[in-house]
């Protein structure tokens, strides 16, 4: 059977996995990323834990290997441009090195457009002809599948849905401009309203909780807790602003939620179609599905191994 | 020489056109369009003004009818949805009817996609991969060229710029959304805007000045005039917000601005980019072109032609 290495390189960790080409996980590892990077340290091994996973199968028909990676890269030269988490890797030409190395087909795309990819091979973007995939985590983040292809803007910089001003009066973002989604909708950015939230209201059953964070928020309002529920539904009306947009400038069959913060989609989409339907153009909004991302935890292995299928289909 | 019919049909007039294959006017007429509509009737009229043209010309080979509606259409079924300022044109099949009259193929889409293409074929926009239209007017609407190709949405709904919100606790929008662009950017605002600040402030030259319109406002900024120079910078804060978004989203090669209103562009061209530039990723505006529409008040016409040629080459 057909396969492919899915790499996802982040600033903590490498995950690689042996993806066959219906888009399941044959077998994967993880090594933590060398900070500050090592190049050739990192190309030593995971050139042994490619070795690992192929010597593990008994036949192994490998296409390609494709990397996600947290930055802005340049998939045609396959060079990581910048990578702000990860020290001493900007404008490694990663595709050249591995191609020598490994004599196999290399792709490489950002970790959100490799994410977008992968629900549109494999996940619930599957045969949509325009989807928008949105990651709500740390960052808001998102990839476009759109016309039946993966968008990557005039110099690969598309989808930068997180920092979309949804208010233009609104909170300085780290980005530097103000008012971003990410400003409203980023986990951090939830964790700390919510504290706001309990500090002028003690009666959240998460009052003297330490550590919150949106999952804790999320089993609470399941529970019914009124403040958690409250959260969610701000979140909701800031997160249907940013998609409403969207949806008005798009057009799209489906909106796909990725990233921790999705977890909780069953609280807050109910509000988050009501708000929709205030803001968006009727036409556009009739059809929409909006959905939880079906690859979740595996999103980023899958949807780097989809870079190669997807190559080869083109 | 090649050439195609372009129809303009707007709520007021029906503009037709005889147009060269390289997107000049040969010729053209315009009709006032009937209220309420009478389908037989502008047919007939239609029909009229096309033999005129085409017997005005010694030869002439016409590869087919292009028409922009301002409206919702299904540009493949050749349908008008929904055109709220055309009375009883609702879900007419144009195409089909134009097609048994002529015997010649008819494209038709909405007026803003249409002046899109025009500009991706004959305009400002001409090879340019990604490039978004703006036209600035009573209403605010746009046109995507995505990856070479007209973007048209999953129902043919995209490009609704002047609906995305840039402050969601903004003003009631005639959508229904609150804070679109168009509550900001469209003609009857900035003029409602400028009348207020001129109550607040009499040092305007325009003080006094009745049918205050964006053209005056303009005209009085170039002159130096402090509070017309105050309204054509708040304006472009606004328009930033919005098209920093879209740059951030879909990292375009240019952004086309059209419509009345883009006649002031010398005067808020300098403060947008100040704002954009405080509002985007620096790697989606370093090459980013702002521009004025080249086709302007012949893009109706044009670009309803551009259907056909477009049509043809794809």
């Amino acid at each position: 059977m057909l396969s492919a290495i899915g790499i996802d390189l982040g600033g903590t960790n490498t995950k690689i996995a042996l993806v066959s080409e219906n888009g399941k996980i044959i077998k994967k590892d993880v090594l933590p990323t060398l900070n500050p990077f090592d190049k050739k340290e990192w190309v030593l091994q995971t050139d042994e834990v490619i070795n690992d996973l192929k010597n593990s199968q008994r036949e192994c028909n490998i296409a390609g290997i494709g990397i996600g990676i947290a930055g802005l890269v340049d998939p045609f030269k396959k060079v990581i441009l910048q990578a702000p988490n990860i020290v001493g890797i900007d404008n490694w030409n990663i595709g050249e090195d591995l191609i020598s190395k490994f004599k196999i087909s290399v792709e490489i795309d950002n970790d959100v457009n490799v994410m977008a990819l992968g629900e549109f091979l494999f996940g619930e973007a599957k045969k949509t002809k325009n989807a928008i995939c949105l990651t709500l985590g740390t960052g808001v983040g998102g990839g476009l599948i759109l016309n039946g292809d993966l968008f990557r803007g005039s110099n690969f910089m598309a989808g930068e849905l997180g920092h979309i001003t949804i208010n233009e009066n609104g909170p300085q973002c780290n980005c530097g401009n103000f008012g971003c989604a990410e400003t409203y909708l980023g986990n951090g950015k939830i964790i700390k309203k919510f504290k706001q939230m309990m500090e002028a209201d003690n009666s959240s059953i998460l009052n003297g909780v330490k550590d919150i964070d949106p999952s804790k928020i999320f089993e609470a309002a399941k529970k019914g807790d009124y403040l958690s529920l409250r959260m969610w539904s701000e979140f909701a009306a800031h997160l249907a602003t940013l998609l409403s947009g969207l949806v008005n400038l798009l057009n799209p069959d489906k909106i796909i939620l990725g990233g921790g913060v999705s977890n909780a989609i069953d609280v807050f989409k109910g509000p988050l179609i009501e708000h929709m339907k205030k803001r968006t153009l009727k036409a556009s909004m009739e059809k929409l599905i909006i959905i939880r991302s079906k690859l979740s935890q595996e999103a980023g292995v899958i949807g780097a191994a989809s870079l190669v299928f997807n190559k080869k289909e083109s």
